[in-house]
């Protein structure tokens, strides 16, 4: 199975409201709640392409209780580790007027040393029957820089590949653990690395730790630094929609691919064609499934070659 | 004791942000819960002036339940009847920049005809003890727009004074109930009665039932139109702050000055000092108890003589 960790996982709250105009009072005429979190979404998209997905992380109060509820009604197994402090929800304000979204996210519980080290035993024990295991999202209060490299020290000790999709001091911490594969957005490969091209911060993050690097590109789809060869993948349509749950479905394509064993140019592949059905539906963790099986016979996967160089 | 119904009670949650930016994703340092809507924030005001209210309205669910233990926190007593739906949050967005709220209003749980019944009968227990009941806010779905005009008549039955602070359907509907007060601020009586005019306004009020309005006319202060004459009453002061409690700051007065019988000029000039005071604090509910002091000996009250004519 494929073990996927949200530390953060929250409460995803969405008011609709007929177009926003700050320092006015809006009518909410509904509102959405889904249990939330990278993670979350990544074990969705697992569990909707019939692949057996457990979700771990931290989780508290009665957003938490609400949490798990959402978790069970969803069919996925919930290995939620409680906390005394209360989850956090996020709010994102959609404007039917031109579809819009305004998120606001909250900073999470404060994990104590103790919660965390219960943490720690509950997930080397799920590590046993994991075949890969996916670390998404932001850190709560609390949790120490380097917990996601800790966490990967725990899989690579039990021999499990990991999947990293975070940002700023939380991945930079974990690179020198030597993740298996890191997919950061172009923005935060630029924040990590001081380097705007994709190939030279890839370089710099892999000469910090990382194995292989799938940085996303938004709408121009994927570009795979791996120690196999460097590949880049498209969309095969320019496509509008929904891009915040582009980067699970990503995530989840690639949590699977390393599963299976399956060649770089494959895996890209699915990647591209999941995260691009992702964008087509409002809410992260679903795809268009119909979308998925015409894009994913139609991805251009080109490899590059090494060819620049550098004065 | 003052009775204070709040039928679509909320959860009244603060972001604070840096700056809001449509479109774009923040960062949620600081969040703010309390007990909310507006019967309550008018408990609070009272219970800080020394004077016994009792809170009733309707709470439900989760958000229900922490509505119950924050007013513990504030010491109010608790008479909020539950109903088998969620109770609402709203959501206010602060700006650290500027100060400016932006604000999100969920409509509340539907409420059931049974449920609405066992209300009527807390209520009309309730009005045993009460010398004045405030009836404030919205109504949530489920009920009926004369749900007001019905509560207004149980207390006219029991020979209970009442203050009525709505806007809308809600409003015109318990006017042919005859509520003592009624409070609405200059658009609210514009949108009611279509007169722009606050004095052909009030007329029109009156002519539907309502004994005595007393309209907020935001800083300009309070225009009353009362069965022993008219005054209007100014704020000693331009003040800049925090608009959304000043309205219930102004019905804790008028409800109290009810209460005790004093004349309508002594009743205006505490309403407005109390609502300029409550100007000057970020939350509903609270008020700065110096200016407060201060304020209410430097009120010019006038009376307005009807000397317009109408061609």
């Amino acid at each position: 199975m494929i073990l996927t960790v949200t530390l953060n996982a929250a409460l995803d709250v969405t008011y609709f409201v007929d177009s926003l105009v700050p320092r006015t009072s809006h009518r909410v005429d509904t509102v959405h709640e889904r249990a939330g979190g990278k993670g979350v979404n990544v074990a969705r998209v697992l569990s909707t392409l019939g692949r057996p997905a457990v979700v771990t992380g931290l989780r508290g109060g009665d957003t938490g209780d609400r949490l798990r509820g959402e978790l069970r009604t969803a069919g996925l197994r919930d290995e939620l580790v409680p906390v005394a402090g209360e989850s956090r929800r996020t709010v994102t304000i959609v404007s039917r007027e031109d579809g819009d979204a305004t998120v606001f996210n909250q900073s999470g519980p404060s994990v104590t040393p103790r919660e965390w080290e219960v943490f720690t035993e509950r997930y080397t024990r799920l590590l046993r029957d994991a075949d890969v295991v996916v670390l998404s999202g932001s850190l709560p209060p609390g949790l120490p820089a380097d917990a996601y490299a800790h966490l990967v020290t725990l899989a690579r000790e039990e021999g499990v590949a990991t999947v990293l999709d975070t940002s700023g001091p939380a991945l930079r911490a974990a690179l020198a653990a030597g993740p298996d594969v890191v997919k950061p957005n172009a923005d935060e490969l630029a924040a990590v690395t001081g380097h705007e091209d994709v190939a030279d911060a890839a370089a710099a993050l892999r000469a910090l730790g990382a194995r292989t690097i799938v940085a996303s590109r938004g709408p121009d789809g994927l570009h795979a630094i791996t120690p196999e060869g460097s590949w880049r993948a498209t969309p095969p349509e320019r496509l509008t929609g929904n891009p915040t749950g582009a980067g699970d479905a990503c995530v989840a394509a690639l949590a699977a691919g390393l599963a299976t064993g399956a060649p770089w140019p494959a895996v890209l592949c699915e990647a591209v064609a999941l995260s691009a059905a992702a964008v087509l539906r409002p809410t992260a963790g679903d795809f268009d499934a119909d979308a998925y099986r015409r894009f994913r016979t139609a991805v251009p996967v080109e490899e590059v070659h090494a060819a620049r160089t550098h004065p």
